[in-house]
């Protein structure tokens, strides 16, 4: 079963202090909308999203028919 | 900067239980041995650490130095 596209959907109590936080680890942002309380980034193939209050908890999340590069399989 | 291998290592409370979940999800084990109470297990690109009784919480793992085929960087 190939499960598609796979990131991290974590749970972050302030988006901003976040974002610097993951890009001080080379994460870049390449999606998502602070207005909206999310924010995609990426550190080579590897996809963290941050969501600030919209779930509780931390998700893995799976996009069933993408590749890491957003490619349809 | 390049953090390497990436996987999510999960803390559960069942080993066996765990395992079959993932199996069912794709995963197969490639790694990690029982008697102390971990697995690796790898679907495509995507690897998950399962660990019984070793930490509390999940942990965002980064090997340095290794791709994700546990090749040097």
């Amino acid at each position: 079963m190939q499960l598609g596209a796979f990131s991290v959907s974590l749970s972050v109590k302030d988006l901003a202090t976040s974002q610097a936080f993951y890009e001080k680890l080379g994460f870049t942002v390449f999606g998502g909308n602070p207005e909206y309380g999310y924010l995609m980034l990426k550190n080579g193939e590897h996809v963290l999203g941050l969501f600030q209050g919209m779930f509780e908890g931390n998700i893995l999340t799976f996009n069933p028919g993408w590749d890491q590069a957003g490619q349809p399989l």
